[in-house]
């Protein structure tokens, strides 16, 4: 079952410490601090990011991020299993499974990452597809390939061995223990110049195959940017999608996000989630083959992307290696007060935007919380005005609201004569929360 | 001040019987029909659409539908005003205080066509802009100009004069007592490829004229497409902007508009309404030149196009000359039942869309009345399934959906099983309350 | 060497006639018949198309017209042999070695049709490259695909076993004896979407190669259509090159291929020729599944064609089954005094285009020869004039041209007051060779 | 009559110097200067360019290049007229007669630049057009204007009267002398998204009025970037047209022109000429309101300026103000020897082309006079090889070339085995004249 839930979900993923190289014990480590440290704050997932059926990932890193053609962990239905040297309980066909269990005990959760498709040594090799007489050939659709990836063959549509295949390998998911499915390749293809989102029914048929599963499953679509035209497809087949390409710790990619935000904030809804992409805090890159880095966002930006995802209600998903956090950013991520705005019970709108700063207001409608975001685009402090009485009659209520907590800090603000107004750092924010009196 | 209502606005616009000609008596008529037979299902404004100003309007149809450097009306601020031998009582500079007098008279509210910019004669002419040292020639972007209409020139970004003129036509406006204002040649201005959307900045200054001017004004925008980019503009600056170009009663023409609310369901809100454009029912075309034509739209299609709009949440605004309606189309434009269904109150989501049909719910969260419908896209009739459980899954209800019934036909439906099945028309539309038992 | 000719090259191409399964019988058949009756009017090349390697070709037509992951000939460098099957001299690895020595001793050429890179299997397989370290696998891109067929990866910039594996079957080819290669999916490789010329770098390898096999060798470069910005590169690197995508026999093809010939006139050149693709006549489709049928095109039409391509300099590649040509087409194509317009001693020239008719001059400025060609695109005759004065004015000339003869019917008109007028049937084509006295 | 040449124009503008300002003496002082220094070398055209109908040109250059709605001098029939306190002589209504015979009295010959259509205060006042029925207002297209430039309205399509008008500018140019019209705003409009050569009907309409007027004259199309698909257009019905945006004195605008003579060395014709823009050398931009500035390119890249636009063949344009030039800028504008190959006998082609440097063959057929030009785009002085053989068997030769002269410097060069070699300066060019002994 496609989960339905009213919150998005959030999480940790190997991709932007390890890339294509993290193993069993650097999961489970992860994990292991994930129960210890984050779980009360709302953390649950634990995704296996992409290439854990590469026996070889990572040993040409000089020349490719992928290596064409290479060893793959395989059973007779063409399906990807984890590679044994990496992930040594998988051993004897047992898959994730061993390692799912370790993470449920653990009361969390756990993902692993897909690429569109069926293997493209399936199809050379006319590998049966289970349950179907089709064969893997007949299924893979030759010119359906990612650009940036060499594995797999898109499958085609309308042909009953496609969505076959689809149950194969959700049903051993779901056999498996997986609670989250990141489908990459698929958001946005980019393959087609007319059709970017040309796995379209690529998507259906996963969304078709994990509610034959019976298992509540997360289904996360990659990479961005999705195409706003097709929101209500997401929106219907998908939990999260992701509205940009690679997220990294650059200021011009975290500005932009206020543009990506501004296009997709009225499509965060119960069980989907327009996805802003993984958070680069703490220690990143340790499997880049460059050696790891400290997040090059200054503390401030690190303010403003979590004030902005919150406000936003996008999923948050920590791409730090979690063994190596250290006080500031794991005070960062465990502010309950603040992350608990990723729920759907709060409502996030842009109230302005301009070449300076950016305001938003995020609503409970239902405990009639208010809370007020300020972001300053700049590169010296800015001092943001905001009327507080026009918010509020642009939402249709009138204003008794008279003073303001900023969470971040904790520092009192009062509303004078209906405006609430603070000095903002470069590139920082504030989020405040309003009070009637 | 901007409007922020909850219900999208209803009531008549001239353009698609009269084209350009329009007069006051035949604007009466329609009103004093309104008031006798349509105001008390809901409808209220009487909008006198383009060219009230030109004095040779539709005297050349068969060459130009807008004449170029024509007469035209205009105080010596290079503000328009009504045309005086169409508009009689505008006689003596009262412009269109006399006809808007009527229309409250009566109970209803009144509108007026403009054309985003400042008259293009005006900038040849340097006339003063009224409260303003800067002339008409400096405000004048002499590049800004419209596509398909050649009366006037944008106005300059970040230029104190172009707020000026328009505050000195919106103040002239609500001294008329105008209650809705259509600007045209805006909402996408298809000027430069680049930037479809070049007069952003002029939604923005009609915007602040209005808030200045203290009246309540509905702020129109067209012509369409709107950009989905450009979304949380229009929401914040206008009450309602158009979401397709021109649209008359042509079957592709309302196919299309289910794409299109597809698009844009999500930004449908209090005081903000994305516009499907005029109902093309009963009588239309008179002053086209060619004489009136009855809708070129069956029954079953006009059924379907007020079923669309209502789930939407589209405004309604009448084509059709009112005092030539026949009893069908009074009936379909006073089924209260199915209009109340405008209300924000009610929210319309598509549940499926593939080539042969579309599904929209359309939920009241407040009261739980629930409703489905079912359009059928084929030339023939076409049997349509909903699984109702699924449904309510969706939107993360329990289902105790046990009966339907279908509005426009009085029928009743049962739900076996789940599933609620009809047969649609071709063409058709089917509106289905549902039921608990 | 690429070949440096003087005359665009003349031919027969198995396509139109047999899709992917010609084999040697035909082929010889065809060989037989243009030597004995087309050889003397210039016609020299016998090509064999598509997919002479694969076993299973044609075995699937309802399905694929190129079956993917299917059965290939093939040696241990990866290198493609012909079906034994169906090019039973083949047997023994001779290859084409035989087929085109038969050819040869009728006096002919020999020319087979390639898909640009390497086999995917040969990658997937990781054979060895021949005369070089790298694999298969590490010279594939795997991102490099044709959208239409399955049965190769484009091979890589800047890699020494790219041009190594060209190298290896240039040469493998000379050594059977072939003077002709169309290369396809590499004029306009439609792959991404900014770059629709990604395998340029494989046009230069292929050039290369040819240029150290010391063997005369016509590159020809498909589909189209050609881009017009990379004129230069075609030219300078191969012999001919597709500026349309496939032509059948179809009037709006021909109609377009006007507009071609007008953005590709300045680039016929000595060794260089835009390719307006072949001449769907006589019998075509024998192979593709639904039976043979006779072209298309009205007689009229097919005047129209082969005096286009003759004026423009376009190569001529026959498509019909040659064994099988009426007396008709085979007068069309024997026509010594209009065939001869192809060298590059004969410059054509758009004169004149509009909606209703073209006018083409073509002139041999060493002979002074002059020709006037007029084309009707209506479905009706049209009286077409032209002032001859004018055109020789426009050419830098003093006009004495008094008489002009229509070459296709032999018919003498008078050029009077400098005008030379003819009436030409509905899509047909007048071609006129003036004379001054 | 478009004048049918055999050597692109060669000549002086005032735009790089004088920007919308210059007046009778400026060009009367240049006109001099070229009769005394630059007329034996081949320069023969003085040209005036924009805005010399404004009489208040060059008055608010810090907000507006071209004032909108400003004064202009204007006759009944709508034709602009020189402002007669910058030009004297124009005084009663003579226009630019007397400044055309000073300039004829010296020997040249003497060009006006021109905006596309009627001016838009004709239309806007109702005046009449000479020998037409029809007024400014209707011929007019209001729809159809200039993005950079206020003045004009572009003229309808199929109008007789748009004729008229263009005949009666036309005629009236003839008579005052006029031998070269540079028609702005009309080669690449910028204005539709899909059609930006929509002045193609204007671009026909003044052909037809230059063939009526019976007298020689020059028709130059602006701005560029011409359209590549229209190639045939504007080679058929203008003299010159230019094939990149405004041309100034940057590297990075240089090093993009290799691209475009690339892209357009075919369309090199008697009469028709690719144009690359003016020369900015020596003083500049006196006009602009910021003070003169000397060419920013280095000697060398003033080389390679001069070098691509000889072997190209396009039109020589000097911007520099004449009367200040000092000794190296007047030795690059009367290299004889050079200038020379801007003759249609001699033909450029470009042989190579790549990241780091270019190579161009020129060639006059009849007297087999062979010269290769060597570009170099780096930041460094680079050795280039060419191999001279292969040059000349790509152009169907057997080469006996032994030796090289450079032409700028001098310098002799010996061809060993077959190949030139020299080592260009960075951003530097060579021009070699081969000879066989």
């Amino acid at each position: 079952m496609k989960l339905h839930q009213n919150k998005a979900p959030m999480g940790w993923n190997s991709y932007d410490y390890y890339d294509t190289t993290v193993n069993e014990a650097q999961v489970k480590a992860n994990a292991d601090y994930m129960a210890a440290h984050l779980k009360d704050a709302g953390w649950e997932y634990v995704v296996v990011d992409i290439q854990w059926y590469a026996g070889d990932a990572g040993t040409m890193r000089d020349r490719y991020q992928y290596i064409p053609f290479g060893e793959t962990e395989m059973d007779g239905y063409g399906r990807l299993l984890p590679d044994v040297k990496r992930f040594p309980s998988s051993a004897g066909g047992r898959g994730f499974g061993p390692l799912a269990d370790y993470v449920h005990g653990l009361g969390l959760k756990f993902g692993i990452h897909i690429m569109r498709g069926i293997p493209r040594s399936a199809a050379h090799r006319h590998l049966p597809i289970l349950g179907s007489e089709v064969t893997a050939d007949q299924a893979a659709d030759p010119s359906s390939i990612c650009g940036w990836n060499p594995d797999m063959y898109g499958l085609r549509k309308d042909m009953e061995g496609s969505q076959k295949y689809y149950d194969s390998i959700i049903n051993m998911y779901a056999d498996w223990g997986v609670d989250y499915i990141k489908c990459d390749d698929i958001c946005n293809t980019n393959l087609y110049p007319n059709n970017p989102y040309s796995g379209a029914h690529e998507v259906e048929m996963l969304y078709t195959a994990i509610q034959k599963s019976g298992r509540d499953i997360v289904l996360s679509l990659s990479p961005g940017p999705a195409l706003i035209e097709k929101a209500w497809h997401y929106e219907k087949y998908a939990n999260m999608w992701r509205i940009t390409d690679d997220f990294w710790d650059r200021w011009d990619l975290l500005r932009n996000m206020f543009d990506r935000c501004e296009l997709w904030q009225n499509h965060v809804a119960p069980g989907a989630y327009p996805d802003c992409d993984m958070l680069p805090l703490g220690k990143l890159g340790g499997g880049f083959g460059n050696g790891e880095w400290d997040t090059h966002f200054t503390k401030e930006e690190q303010i403003t992307m979590m004030t902005l995802w919150c406000v936003f209600g996008s999923p948050l998903m920590a791409g730090a290696e979690l063994t190596k956090l250290d006080d500031w950013t794991l005070w960062l991520l465990t502010r309950k007060d603040i992350l608990k705005l990723v729920s759907n019970d709060y409502v996030g709108r842009q109230y302005e935007k301009n070449r300076d700063y950016a305001i938003w207001s995020c609503l409970n409608a239902c405990t009639e919380e208010r809370y007020l975001a300020f972001f300053n685009f700049r590169e010296e402090p800015l001092q943001i005005f905001c009327s507080v009485e026009e918010v509020e009659q642009f939402a249709g209520r009138t204003s008794g609201i008279r003073k303001a907590a900023e969470l971040w800090s904790g520092a009192d603000r009062e509303v004078t004569e209906g405006v609430l107004t603070d000095w903002v750092p470069a590139h920082g924010a504030r989020l405040f929360v309003l009070q009637e009196d």
